[in-house]
């Protein structure tokens, strides 16, 4: 894996189209530093796939780190070729004018440590063994995750941190940065998130697992890429995709419609092999599932989603720094703006507000809002021109 | 199978303890008469196992059917034996001086057409093969179980049902039998239901359904008794307790407390084997959710889940009468009461009342009662003296 250097081939958004990142390509890298994760397990090196628009100044301070969310990855914006039929993630946020404006900032975004869009995780070899770490993989955190992206900024040549950025995850590791890295970091915005997950998220998150650990193809993690327990995994992508969007805007987009076409041209699953006749596809909603079960096992991977959902799970800020999130957010320095949605029933706007009463008792400066809209959790990847402004208006503040 | 009789043998109240029914037995009702489906497929013959509670009167006109949910059985009071540790599942609202009186009231309650406690499914011998029917047992809708449950009546010496009440899919049978049997039922009260599900609870069922039919236990359906895709099974079933709930009561239940003793020591678990212990339970939630799954496959059928939850899905009264519910409604003569709760994110309060707007809308005597809860769909099995002061009067009342 090369070390990517912040050098003039990196893509410029002068080549994209107009209001477009356009063309990137993604970077590796790797910190020969040994990292020691906060379940003491060392990592001689490791490794962050990343990806960077717009210039950094030369003073080294209008850097915008985007934090990705469980199953996001660091490719947040532009198309790695023309023929890509989907930017990035988050493109409609980020570009040359756009909300997050690449003619100003620079933005980097990387797949997190643990994860397996390129960056070190159970998938990678073991220096040890030459073989996956799987579950010998350090049980990482969302503060390991912030600690190794802080070693890529540090490599990018980034003196301040203009803003941490995130949704439902994403999220967790801004608040995270602006209590592990306080005088690194201008602002926060977190969107979407929690501070600590309640039990029915958690509960969630385990039926996930129980899925993959009991799928025989799970095999203590220990499976060729590519294999591994694809069905438990296609079951808990189904299941956990349902949490991300709301019953209101399920409603919209499938109601009770049946489909027509036959169900295996729709599924095209390899993995879901087309069930009994008796049982097969009947409404749409059902179709989309399957979809996207199917989607899914083909660009992640088990071991990853068992780390990432544990790691989710144990993020508690206030049981992790005294009992109290005011104590958590004791060091914090960051303007914060948190975003909740009203129709987020994962993390709903009451976890969101809890966050900022409690930067707010803790003395620092932070504010809260409310987005009404009725498309669920994933309301923040979404095109909200609401969103958009308040995140511009965020960045632009002095 | 026999023929159980309406007759003295039956358990009577007055052997029971004050309150309570006492000691039940099961019963078999086979009717021999052909029965065709809602899908066209005929069984030859079938079998209801049900029990009954209190006596009949001599006209014949004090019945009250109690219906059951998804995973509920014929046992809905008293107890099989004196070292029952728990009685049947609606003891609390069903007995002597309770709120369905059984010193007054013949209580009647049978396991479903499709169901695996006792009734005709696709456990029982096909007669064609002798075999177990599996996925060859026809698709049974709602209908179809209240059709066959019009036959134990008959059986019984019923006349006229005073009440048929149920919760959940109990609710929706209830409705049913209101405009199927509009001079035979007086009274329908339905709790905790829906006319038709939306794409959300649809997505869930799909979910559950999707992790018995990839499971390669499942084989098509065709696997022995206890056998059979018991992993799919738990999985399915710890995915939808969390609906039963909400994010309130499991967090008041739970929280994020974490479990002290060995994972291992509380599951119990010979299906769900203990995964590796970097991902073993860590919080009470979990371990709960496991004990959830571990239960339900030691005494529930895949293949009836599959069957029922079908059933559950295609339920929809304005599709099936001419696209309106007041259409659906016309021929009802019953008196209805319907029941939503709060905190129910399943079947939501809108769904329920929605039933009762119809009704009233058709010019029929239908009221509808909203009862504060934060314990979610469930909340219609759970000890309420509101539900039961309703449930009392509604059935007293002339």
């Amino acid at each position: 894996m090369n070390d990517a250097s912040f050098d003039d081939d990196l893509p410029a958004h002068a080549t994209a189209e107009p209001g477009e990142v356009g063309l990137v390509e993604p970077h590796n890298f790797t910190s020969n530093e040994p990292f020691t994760c906060d379940d003491g397990h060392t990592l001689p090196h490791f490794t962050l796939r990343y990806e960077t628009y717009g210039r950094l100044s030369p003073a080294g301070d209008n850097a915008v780190l985007i934090c990705h969310a469980l199953s996001g990855d660091h490719h947040c914006a532009g198309i790695h070729s023309l023929s890509d039929r989907k930017p990035g993630w988050w493109n409609n946020l980020i570009g040359p004018g756009k909300a997050v404006d690449t003619n100003h900032l620079f933005v980097v975004c990387a797949n997190v440590l643990g994860g397996c869009q390129g960056s070190t995780g159970p998938l990678s070899p073991d220096p040890a063994t030459g073989r996956p770490y799987g579950i010998t993989f350090p049980a990482v955190t969302i503060r390991d995750m912030v600690r190794s992206q802080k070693r890529l900024l540090d490599h990018l040549g980034v003196r301040r941190l203009r803003c941490a950025l995130g949704g439902s995850m994403g999220g967790m590791q801004a608040l995270q940065w602006a209590i592990e890295y306080p005088d690194f970091c201008d602002k926060i915005l977190a969107m979407a998130t929690t501070a600590r997950e309640g039990a029915q998220a958690i509960a969630f998150n385990e039926v996930g697992r129980q899925a993959i650990l009991q799928d025989p193809g799970w095999n203590q993690g220990d499976y060729p890429p590519g294999g591994g327990p694809r069905v438990g995994l296609a079951i808990a992508r189904m299941m956990a995709h349902i949490t991300y969007l709301s019953d209101a805007s399920m409603d919209r987009k499938f109601g009770r419609r049946e489909v027509r076409a036959p169900a295996a041209a729709r599924v095209g699953a390899d993995t879901l092999a087309a069930p009994a006749a008796a049982f097969d596809v009947e409404f749409e909603v059902q179709s989309y599932l399957r979809y996207q079960g199917q989607s899914f096992i083909n660009r992640f991977d088990a071991n990853t989603y068992l780390y990432i959902t544990r790691a989710i799970d144990r993020f508690d800020l206030a049981a992790a720094y005294g009992g109290t999130l005011e104590k958590a957010f004791a060091p914090v320095k960051a303007d914060t703006v948190v975003v909740g949605f009203t129709s987020d029933w994962l993390f709903p706007p009451e976890q969101n507000r809890e966050i900022v009463l409690a930067l707010q008792r803790a003395g620092k400066n932070a504010s809260y809002a409310e987005l009404a809209t009725d498309l669920g959790h994933d309301s923040f990847l979404l095109e909200s021109p609401e969103l958009y402004a308040l995140v511009r208006s965020f960045l632009e503040r002095g």
